[in-house]
């Protein structure tokens, strides 16, 4: 999408170098876009684990050229599985990074060494390049959602959405806000309620920095205050993404996602996961019992990084000497409170038999 | 309660001089102990729209000695309506705020001018002295329900609790808190989930704080984080406090609290609101209809304060440069959501006839 004017992807190869891979670091956002240069598998395995990329799709794109950059410097077999085995242990909850993972090792199983390196930063491309054009179509198929609001009330839509499912967590649209591109882009007038998505402040700082680039309206909410909202008919639609969405429909996203889904159910308001389908783990069904929570640093809730007023970027704790805090980074939605998923297929019902569908040739 | 080992109030007339009013500053808290010397009603109009205290009862405490301190200088019955219309206007949403100032004005009306002064002292002191004894009569009635648990259980309960209505939001004991008190004086090892309350934080920065200088275990949690640990049954007990409660028992209370109710309904964890007499509106009914909502700064939104490592007080921006917030400081949790009531005179179910069984003279 666009920064200020100017198009960008989240992760690309250089084009001066031809091999050497940028990402941008999220780290740094809203603060300073600082672009990074990765060498080296390690680098990507850092990227990933200190959340310089985020978001499941980029993720996956990330580990497919961080083995990209492995087989370019020895494209042996046990040395690719190694490097993969590695980088799959980066972030624990993120299933398209195993997804993405297996898949350019099966590509590069079948090919001969001395093509690996090639063969491996073209299927990384095209990992990336489907993203793009499966968050495209999302876009596309959630635009309804949006036009038929703006369409019945006489007035712009109000659109909550949770963390940063937006471009920047995937290679280039996203997907939650991917609809709210399109619908922005195709001049339908519309407001995003952003929430600020503590501890991290993915909402605050990642997902408010792109809709403003791009020129979105928006505002920034406490998490605490989305119920309050939907109870006074001041939300239209929720739109978020996904970390993982089981076979039935269980919705596995950031924490506090939950909650937002009962506040909606409770006030009528539609609540939408979009969802690429690499993100459909067809494995499992109940999401509650199934699937593991990553329990992230304590840190992260007992301090915040912001900018001061003499401008400096500075991290404050917030806990008094002697408390302490968990910090589960998910939660997981039952698929009774999901209207639906937005899905590069179309849109289906949040159960086996939607899913089953829309993606006849993987469900078992 | 107890800081580190020694016994304080909120609010007391300093016993030196015998007529100027102390107080604990709550907006230097976790990070410094601070104690006020309020001289002028202005200063208690200040320390209240400040937040330098805060929680109703002792908004209502600290509106009855700001009158005080106005007695001391002008007993004439105009200037002390001047005064309390003043007072009034210092937070919109307090009920206890206009309850306390009306039963001073009452008072000082009734009682000769040359008598005023010395007269709104004692009723102050009588209204913050009713507060603890309110207070301490909440913590035996919600006792039972922390005990029940531990028994049936044989563990440690965990109760959940939102914002600060505790000790610090009174002028002792606490309401939500004052039951958790009570069971951990009375020898019952328990353990608090605290919400970290954003936006203003007060769960990360009183309630973790007085929490852990009385020496109650307690662990802060992010606000997203509670409906999964319901979801987990690691959450046996939610207790808060309330703004207002309605004579139909919906409750008005720090923004959060109602999507915390509507997780628990869900998991069926008991949802307890703890309040004394004075908190319930019996002219209101609609709780989301008929109660104003205060919208405070989008800056509590923008920006947080905290400690840096070198150990300073600093106040952090959060937002990209170019994006806003808004601030609703309550939301209203709907009495079915509402396990029951937690008061003075005992517990009672959320609704018109529960409260009027408890306070008959009270319900018209």
């Amino acid at each position: 999408m666009r920064i200020d004017g100017t198009s960008y992807r989240t992760i690309w190869v250089d084009p001066e170098d031809g091999w050497s891979i940028r990402i941008i670091d999220q780290t740094r956002l809203p603060w300073r876009l600082e672009i990074l240069r990765l060498t080296e598998t390690e680098q990507a395995f850092k990227a990933i684990r200190t959340m310089q990329v985020r978001g499941a799709p980029l993720i996956g794109a990330t580990a497919a050229y961080g083995l990209a950059l492995a087989a370019r410097q020895d494209p042996a077999t046990d040395s690719m599985e190694r490097a993969a085995a590695h980088l799959a242990e980066a972030r624990p909850t993120a299933f398209n990074l195993t997804w993405a993972l297996q898949r350019m090792l099966q590509r590069l199983r079948n090919t001969p060494r001395n093509e690996r390196a090639e063969a491996a930063y073209a299927e990384a491309a095209a990992i990336a390049d489907e993203d793009v054009e499966q968050n495209k179509a999302i876009g596309w198929h959630g635009l309804p959602l949006i036009a038929a609001i703006a369409e019945a009330n006489r007035r712009s839509p109000n659109v909550l959405t949770h963390c940063n499912a937006g471009w920047l967590a995937t290679v280039d649209w996203g997907t939650a806000l991917a609809p709210i591109y399109r619908a922005h882009d195709e001049g339908i007038a519309l407001h995003v309620w952003v929430d600020e998505t503590r501890p991290r402040n993915q909402g605050a700082s990642l997902t408010a920095w792109e809709l403003g680039r791009h020129g979105v309206p928006h505002t920034v909410i406490a998490d605490n205050a989305g119920g309050h909202l939907m109870q006074h008919g001041m939300v239209d639609l929720v739109i978020v993404g996904a970390d993982r969405v089981t076979r039935n429909g269980d919705v596995a996203n950031k924490i506090g996602t939950y909650l937002k889904a009962l506040a909606a159910r409770e006030s009528g308001v539609p609540f939408w996961v979009a969802v690429p389908s690499s993100t459909i783990d067809w494995e499992i069904a109940d999401g509650i019992k199934e699937i593991p929570i990553e329990e992230r640093d304590a840190g992260e809730v007992a301090s915040i990084t912001g900018r001061s007023a003499e401008g400096s970027i500075v991290r404050v704790c917030l806990l008094p000497d002697g408390s302490n805090a968990v910090n589960p980074a998910f939660d997981v939605t039952p698929a009774p409170l999901v209207s639906g998923l937005i899905t590069e297929r179309g849109r289906s019902a949040a159960s086996r038999e939607g899913l089953t569908c829309l993606f006849p040739e993987q469900a078992r």
